[in-house]
């Protein structure tokens, strides 16, 4: 049965490698800093601009959390929210490049590295999805590599057949 | 020149591979999930409990980024913030393996991987700690591997000098 929601939206088989989503840009204050680093990362490097001079990162920087959860955001907006997603399966290689420091602006691409047939869930494909962010001065940020479950508009099709590349 | 914020925490010396920390318990209200999800992960089955009901979730549940926040504040509770700490690194291997519904209750385990001193830096340490959240039933919710840096006290230290394991 079509879901009403997800219908007309882009599916498994609409998705190709090597397809490439701008992301951002988002400006980042020391008030959404500091708002964010209290709830889930209270250290003074995210929460006090004097400690953080003195701390690894040499001045008030998001949590990398928040960083994480920014990207997430953009990547809904460039393309989550447009196609028929089912849900996040985790990631892998998480890496903190450089901090985002008060006042930085964060944007990146998102490349999709592949595509597949779940061979469990017939109506399930899973999208891989490589981020790469960076500051306004284009120095790298964060990467990470997503997994995400995407419907299939034909669970018919043969397993193998793939989607276009 | 020793740090006035960590000098007297435990530093990567005082660190033993094996030791775990107990996370949380954190109840999740469909409040703070709708929060979250508004402002970061913007689907319909994080946010409407009739459309979170017909998704492959079935019902309301957090966003997985939620999930993992929560997670590291809990970490920061019991262990982050009683070190050290220098920042995070990344992290490998993040598994959502069930949703963390609406009403569930999130807790777990951190328990140190790994201890190896920086080649680079004779003042740091990189700490590895492996995480297993679970709900109220015991299921497990999430596992993921984070890369922490952690202050070494004596920096003049021998690098083949490891932590008591």
């Amino acid at each position: 049965m079509p879901n009403p929601i997800t219908e007309n939206r882009r599916h498994f088989e609409d998705l190709t490698v090597g397809e490439a989503f701008a992301l951002g840009p988002v400006k980042v204050s020391k008030t959404d800093i500091v708002a964010f680093a209290s709830e889930f990362d209270p250290f003074p490097f995210h929460l006090d601009e004097k400690a953080a001079k003195k701390s690894l990162l040499g001045g008030l920087a998001a949590s990398g959390w928040q960083t994480g959860a920014l990207s997430l955001k953009m990547l809904v907006d460039a393309l989550l929210s447009k196609i028929a997603s089912m849900g996040g399966l985790g990631f892998t290689d998480l890496k903190w490049k450089r901090p985002l420091m008060k006042g930085d602006t964060l944007s990146g691409t998102a490349t999709i590295t592949s595509l597949r047939r779940s061979k469990s869930h017939a109506d399930m494909g899973i999208l891989t999805i490589a981020f790469d962010m960076r500051n306004q001065k284009g120095e790298q940020v964060m990467t990470l590599n997503l997994a995400n479950l995407v419907e299939v508009r034909d669970p018919s099709a043969p397993l193998d057949a793939e989607a276009p590349q």
